[in-house]
């Protein structure tokens, strides 16, 4: 795109070169690809399993360089596959922006912040954004139809669901300031504001019921006993429209997925992706 | 209705004020309508969140001023609110008297009551009073279809889920008395009256399990753990219940609200509310 | 039956006498019937009420005499009532080892024990007899057609949730064992022996949850975490039973009940109660 | 098959007792079978209760000679049960592989490793191989047709709930690790590492709620009370694959198992069994 001119020869040949990396970046259906898939899975677990180890182990010095030089390692290795995946793409932009892209960015910045700040307290929290790397476990998703029907299920129930969580929120806002006035004043009680009164009915009415905070009164636990029942009820409307939508999507065409950016949902008969107009596999009904 | 005569001419001006009022307050298919909804939802939210966090914070004399004054002006905007909608409703009585119309006028009260009764400790619990007004957030799912699916399938469920109550009820005084029986006696058990134990039922029966009260006998362990494998069962009754209406309600007519009142549940040939008599919108199942 | 010869007018006047005690006793169709049926209801609610209440209270001579004298009373009505049931019940054995009779018998039973035996510790066991009582609230099924449906779909499926909790059995079993050969030696666990530990696996699977036995060890809490994700999974195996039930029971004819024993889930074409031979009802699908 | 020749006569009078004997340890429609299967239930639920009560009793000498003559001739019983069914089975090798093949030997073993190895502290792990005996209650699932169909529709639904499961461990890793940044360095709080964070994480999100390890900061509630929100949506995936499998395994032939290994889920026209090849019950559809 920018620089000195390409005979039509080079062209191609990058072409080629670009063709031959998609093929084991993006795909798996070659050995390379299968092989740079497997590496890639280990160094993802591996890393994520640092992060854990790291937290409950307290290592010595020569512990603590052994865990740096994987990091640089772990990070040299995402950095690399990053810019493969940036340069081997038909349409870069569109990958960058996909949802795998922004994974794929993020598990390589920690080290690189880590740098730019010295080795500050808050490196903790970077830290963390490798976690999110561990997204990228979805594209395992692609090996598996049932995958997509279970998410896409999921996600056409996104609106019905969001307008759940929003009678939710009234009921649990209401609930728990009723609480906090029945109980606030109580000395032995810990509803001691409307917030933790809240937090109570959550974990009240989704059945969590840890027990750190816990009606002490008579009329307390009378609307807690009524919470209860409430959520043994409600419990149903997501299951209800969640095992509703799983059941629709049982034959639905969500199997197919751009290979560029990892988008699905396409139309049956769409032939280019959505969301980075990619070629698309033809449906995958045809020849499976 | 009363005074003094009025021409046609002047009856028809007013007529037109009240459509044009109507047209801002209720409906929100013009500019005006749309910013009074939005400013509407401001105040609730802003009006709620300060209650809220009056509970956690502990303001000095400016703050409390503050608040005193966000409280005046918000009831001012609640009561002009209440007093344009009851004007320009086609049957005011009818609007006073809905769902929607009581918890409108419920919004404007706490402060009115304050007044009267002087800055009394109780003025908690009529502060409250306001918090109904969040139950004004239901007027969101005229905008969200689903809304009214997941609320119909509820309510149609009320009369089974009623009878499923009365069948939890009698299972966890039973429960509850079995277990008084078996623990009431021991000194490190908390089963100490027939009400704690009832309570303790209802925790165990709904999954929620706070902890606070458990059995530490043998016998009462058993009986938990039977309580808890008759709760495992039991769940799914009410979860059956609601999926059946669900996948029932699927393609209802329940669309339609009435404008003046907020009735659900027209018929699908229906002209006319059912409850205040109002014209109704056509089937939007004609113009969607 | 017994005693001396009767002339046919006698004979016909006792059938008579005993057709009018029973329209009252066992039907709602007279007004006679429902003013009964409201008071044995309330005699119900308060006497479980009285029995409720005690527990909690602490109370003097005057309000011992009270309730003493309110639980003769009750024992009374009770007795009558029972004795009343028997006598013009067509088929008196039957009525007398039904659901119901027998039901109805214990309600009586409590007082008499204790007069019997004096007034020792034991008979707040016996006072629960009483609330078996409670048990008779089922009569408002009849009232209720959902009840039936309800109350078949789980009986119809109790075949399969028993091969269920068999299932559950042999888990528990199995998880607790497995929980204490991990944490059984560990000094500041709670999982003293097998029984604690199989409890704790209910409380677990269950998703109650109650927090007075958790592991402490990281191979405790791995072992905690699958228990849980079991239990996720395997809740939905009596929800989906149940709920296949309900739809499959939803136009079913358990809607007749006997009027002599309280028996249900009569063939659509039966015309005597299949356990005690009483004529049913027309089928009710015929004039409702 | 090794050692001397045997005449014709002498291989049908072995075939002849191979088959006696099959018929009393195997099948079930003789009077000698139903016995063997009544005295081998009673021996495994005898075997595991002793194995439970050791735990909480503290025997004298006389009790634990009574509890190891006890071990020795279950012990003797299972290891001459296991011998003949490896005797009797046309397929020996295929019966030692199978499920049930494996479960018998195991049940036989503790005791032998206990003589190998001295009586050790170890024992208590040995003793629990006993433990999976308990599984040879699944056997009862051949009597009970709805056994098999619960089963297979927990087994077809794996692939898709695995998937699910692999989701699920994201997510929890996830918000532990988010969880663990904002209450690590919480001096009152439990989330001093990953582990326990993720262990939290499930603990919620299956709505347990243990309340061993609760948030104790704003921060902290906000996020557990969106991880209680998540799970409660979450639930529903796993009920809603179990419950669609359980209708569609409804009239599915899992009836039909086979007599030498136990394998299920026979095609409708199979003869031979599909795992070791021994001839199939017709179906038990035509004859039931």
């Amino acid at each position: 795109m920018f620089g000195k001119k390409r005979t039509p020869e080079q062209l191609e040949k990058i072409r080629q070169r670009k063709l031959r990396i998609y093929d084991i970046v993006f795909e798996n259906d070659t050995p390379e690809g299968k092989a740079f898939d497997v590496f890639l899975m280990i160094c993802i677990v591996v890393s994520i399993f640092l992060v854990v180890a790291e937290s409950t182990l307290h290592v010595d010095a020569v512990g603590a360089m052994i865990l740096r030089i994987l990091e640089y390692a772990f990070t040299a290795f995402f950095t690399i596959e990053y810019l493969l995946r940036l340069y081997c793409s038909p349409k870069p932009r569109d990958y960058a922006l996909s949802f795998f892209g922004i994974i794929d960015l993020l598990a390589t910045l920690p080290l690189y912040i880590a740098w730019l700040f010295g080795p500050a307290r808050y490196l903790m929290i970077i830290r963390t954004f490798r976690l999110i790397r561990v997204f990228r476990i979805f594209k395992l998703f692609s090996f598996l139809d049932e995958g997509y029907a279970l998410i896409h299920a999921l996600m056409d129930s996104m609106k019905k669901i969001s307008v759940f969580f929003l009678f939710v929120l009234i009921m649990v806002i209401s609930i728990g300031t009723l609480m906090y006035m029945i109980e606030g004043n109580v000395p032995e009680s810990s509803f001691n504001d409307i917030p933790s009164s809240i937090y109570w009915a959550i974990v009240t009415l989704t059945t969590v019921g840890y027990g750190d905070i816990t009606p002490v009164t008579s009329a307390g636990r009378f609307l807690s006993a009524l919470v209860m029942l409430l959520g043994y009820t409600t419990i149903a409307v997501p299951t209800g429209i969640v095992s509703a939508n799983l059941i629709k999507t049982k034959d639905s065409p969500y199997k197919r997925v751009c290979e560029n950016c990892g988008t699905t949902g396409h139309d049956p008969n769409a032939k280019y992706c959505k969301h980075c107009g990619t070629l698309l596999d033809v449906n995958p009904q045809d020849h499976d």
